[in-house]
């Protein structure tokens, strides 16, 4: 069983932590995976965070219930900047992290995971407004305009929906291109954003 | 002020929920809107509900705390199943519905709106494992192979990740199609699949 956990916690962006939430658990429930995948949120201490934007989720675990976990998942949010001066979460971090097999970030989450010490050298991505900051005060090489970047097990998405586009990447390795696109299709992951950009 | 509501109830799909909740809410509070938006999420009582894939959610309203209403979103998921047989359930939708600007729906939503009574002779889509059935029984014109369809102030999505599309699309028709785009950027939605997909 791989168990993959998603960090909740006050001020966590939404969409962050959802959009991967759909695709791990589409994945480990509702299809049918070649390898078996469980999928639990958790937060310090297992009370409801309430997100950046207000919503307020219940976590499945605090850390002291979760189970061993093999993919972290630390979603971004303005809840991120505490994080940076909060050793007892940078220590979970660190610690969990450590017996991963895979630990991977979306948006400002890889502030946390490059504080935790975890990013040294590495090539990272995150949100387009930190990119710059990061590459200041990190020892991370900080790419933009990328969706996400793996290096090694460490896997940073850009902004908030990028957690999506990781998220059915990851299970294509953990699982299988092939299932990966079943769950693709479950959740008709074929955007088409409505108006045109020009950056 | 424009207030958004979305509907929860036990089986809803997370991502169709929290896809809008995201886009419009970054809208709402994040940007500087044109125009005035507030988006708030409702249930029948207003105790947590337990999403689809397990995700424990508290709304901010149950039907009887709700501000008014102007744009109605009626997600998916397996929790609709129940709610076409719920009179009083079909009563509100249809109620709020009467005096809304827009009424939108993501994924199996459709089949509330269309249970309702609010989809007659209209053009709408929804979940594509649904579709051929939603031909069988509704009394709408049920499109395959769109992310949504707008008739009248009736706007459906496909399934799942197609709402964040039509949620953009919509902040575009409220707030204008700039704002939309600010909005596109602040959540990084510039999605990129990982793997082909060959249908």
């Amino acid at each position: 069983m791989t168990a993959i956990a998603i960090l909740l916690f006050d001020g966590v962006e939404e969409l962050d932590a959802v959009g991967p939430w759909e695709v791990f658990s589409w994945a480990a429930r509702e299809g049918e995976p070649p390898v078996p995948l469980s999928v639990f949120t958790v937060s310090r201490d297992g009370a409801p965070v309430t997100c950046g934007k207000g919503m307020v989720i219940t976590p499945d675990h605090s850390f002291a219930t979760a189970p061993e976990i093999d993919v972290l998942l630390v979603p971004g949010g303005q809840g991120t900047r505490p994080m940076l001066k909060d050793e007892e979460m940078l220590d979970w971090v660190r610690n969990t992290a450590a017996g991963c097999t895979w630990v991977t970030s979306v948006c400002t989450g890889a502030m946390v995971l490059a504080q935790a010490g975890l990013a040294k050298g590495k090539r990272i991505t995150t949100y387009h407004s930190v990119v710059e900051p990061m590459r200041e005060w990190s020892d991370a090489e900080v790419l933009s305009d990328v969706r996400f970047v793996r290096d090694g097990n460490l896997v940073t998405s850009a902004g908030v929906s990028a957690g999506i586009d990781m998220s059915l990447w990851l299970v294509g390795e953990l699982a299988g291109v092939d299932y990966a696109r079943a769950v693709q299709q479950g959740i008709e992951y074929f955007p088409a954003p409505p108006y045109l950009y020009e950056v």
